[in-house]
């Protein structure tokens, strides 16, 4: 059985030792070397848009790559400016001090290609057309985005990556890097993620793209064109994922049965609202304001579409068998998305492959957005794999 | 701790004993009273529609009353004609020598005020204006389907039900005619229910509601006035109801991950397509056509309002101190929408209320719709319990 870090119990980990990245500055790369894509179809050229935090050390072995997930990008530490509201998305994890120690690692984030925030994808202009690309951008699996990082990371000099890491649709990217570079990974960190969907994943994620695409400002995904943009549809979208990334019990215990206006008073016709009701037409409205309707479409299909063991026979065993590095797996108890049963799949896999693996399961009520929450645990466990990966590499520069 | 019928796990249901009720066909009750809704709007006038089956004893005394949940309706079993493709939706638990046997009850299956089966509801002419109610139709609550219900009994003769029977939101009605009208009620059958929606639920139904509500085509619910249907919007506002309704373990036997079109052999860029997207695409377009959004709207809302302790002091033991009868309380193991837990909080309810219960929870792959589905157990405990209410009847009438 796959065991937990028993150094975890003991960590505790403190606010006061621990720091921002700072305000941070967007980098941009462009690649003019043609990418065969697992489609078959070849994207000409791109660029990728990408964070870094903390610095490369001489021998550029200390550099970690965050793989992100479905809305995620390039920014997840620090600040763009003194007055933004919210740091990058996953501040609390990587900073000085933090589990992700920028103190100690050259911390890489990417927009992953095909994507909305800078990185080529739908909203990106079709050299061929003159249009952006819409529909029309190739469908993406999760390799063409480990293909990607790897070019950039040839540019950015760095050989092997300390560790590769992600959570959900970023763990699957971590997976896959450990299969399509073995020699390029020395610790793969997979949080809240799985071999592969099942067929309820797969239903939710269809019901979010058809309300995308039922939209009839959707124009058939060429919106842009048309001056138009399916809010409506995107909207009821997140609003789906964003019930399946939390769960029942921490629903409850947030929102209950309270409610925003009306009363259940017997005679009284006002209109009634419960609390969940409004917060979830806010989060659906929000995004729907910052999101590309495209990307989202192609996000979810890339996360259908994976499937780790697929060309290894089926056999999870066999695919790990290729893989060189160690592996941190964490899981959420409430995680009814990708539950811990995904992840002691990947646990169990990884043992029988002969694998070093770590594997916790946090408790928390958060459901699968705790990979993004604070959570004492969590960080503890992290924070020990994660030192543990430096004190190695300090041990090899000596 | 509420216990299981003892005698359940010696039924053996065998389908040669088994009828179906045949033809038959809906009749329709008008009541030109006025109804006073739990809203403090009055409803001048209205209809019902309903089905019975099995004959009705000369002490009125064999009533049994089926209530139905979200989409049903009052044909619950037998054929409208000899060439109907299915019979009516619970047609596999109603019928001679079924857990519901017409050979010994008279059974009443009624479309609940608001439907769009032929009750009157958002599709039926507001008498005011000449046009269809939709939007302006009342709000129900589920009490307000009890006292229609009680109002077709008087017409009907019947002072007392054997039993009220529901699952879902049809099981919310059973509750609430124990506290309703106690000495109308000798047993309630409660299937697959809650006390009350959690915060999810309640997300997962605003979530549908804001998909139609979001189709262009809705027209602020006056659709039939502008010739149009929110249909896009009624479909993904199914989708999400159905999934829901299954399990994912449900799903994952039926669908798994496979293909219904495309190919993952790299380099094909054909559209991949999983058997799942087109069931549930299917489903959703199916339903579209034949139910009203405005109905679904209200129906979703009644649900999403009851919580049948509120008026209790929120003490669902103080609630059920008002009860008169016996219940029977089922629930199934893979039900994560009315999970087993939800049904264990009315048992222990009932328990401390001092109230007979026997509760049995039914292992079963399904989930929510396992209490419309064939299951040995579900009909052998079933059956025993209408048994016992068909031979007390028998022994009163002696």
């Amino acid at each position: 059985m796959p065991t937990e870090n028993p150094t975890a119990s003991r960590e505790t980990h403190s606010a006061t030792d621990v720091g921002s990245v700072g305000l941070v500055k967007p980098k941009s790369q462009h690649f003019s070397e043609p990418l065969e894509l697992a489609c078959g179809r070849i994207l000409q050229q791109y660029t990728l848009v990408y964070e870094t935090y903390g610095k490369l050390n001489t021998d550029k072995s200390n550099a970690v790559l965050i793989c992100h997930a479905l809305s995620g990008h390039h920014h997840a530490a620090g600040r763009h400016r003194d007055d933004d509201k919210r740091p990058g998305w996953w501040d609390h994890y990587i900073g000085p001090g933090k589990p992700i120690d920028t103190n100690q690692f050259f911390v890489v984030a990417v927009n992953n290609l095909g994507g909305c925030h800078g990185s080529t994808g739908p909203v990106s202009i079709n050299p061929d057309t003159g249009h952006a690309w819409g529909p029309d951008f190739p469908s993406l699996r999760v390799r063409d985005w480990v293909h990607s990082q790897a070019r950039l990371a040839d540019v950015l000099g760095i050989g092997q990556w300390a560790a590769v890491i992600g959570g959900s649709l970023g763990g699957m990217q971590a997976m896959r890097w450990s299969l399509e570079y073995p020699e390029r990974v020395s610790n793969c960190v997979v949080i809240a993620s799985a071999l592969k969907l099942s067929a309820q994943n797969i239903a939710f994620n269809e019901t979010a793209r058809q309300a995308i695409t039922s939209d009839p400002d959707f124009c058939d995904g060429r919106y842009l064109q048309a001056s138009k943009l399916p809010r409506r549809g995107l909207a009821v979208a997140r609003m789906i994922g964003h019930i399946t990334y939390l769960s029942d019990d921490g629903l409850g215990r947030k929102f209950g049965r309270e409610l925003r206006s009306g009363s259940f008073q017997r005679g009284t016709d006002e209109e009634i609202e419960f609390q969940i009701q409004s917060y979830l037409r806010y989060q659906g409205l929000s995004f729907s304001n910052i999101f590309d309707p495209n990307t989202y479409i192609l996000m979810t299909r890339a996360l259908d579409f994976f499937d780790l063991a697929r060309e290894y026979g089926d056999d999870p065993v066999a695919a790990f068998s290729h893989a060189r590095c160690r592996f941190l797996l964490l899981s959420f108890t409430s995680d009814w998305r990708f539950a811990p049963e995904r992840s002691k799949e990947i646990a169990d896999a990884l043992m029988h492959a002969n694998i070093p693996v770590s594997y916790a399961e946090i408790e928390s009520a958060m459901g699968h957005d705790a990979f993004l929450l604070p959570n004492a645990r969590y960080e503890g466990v992290f924070h020990a794999y994660m030192k543990r990966v430096a004190t190695e590499l300090a041990e090899e520069v000596r």
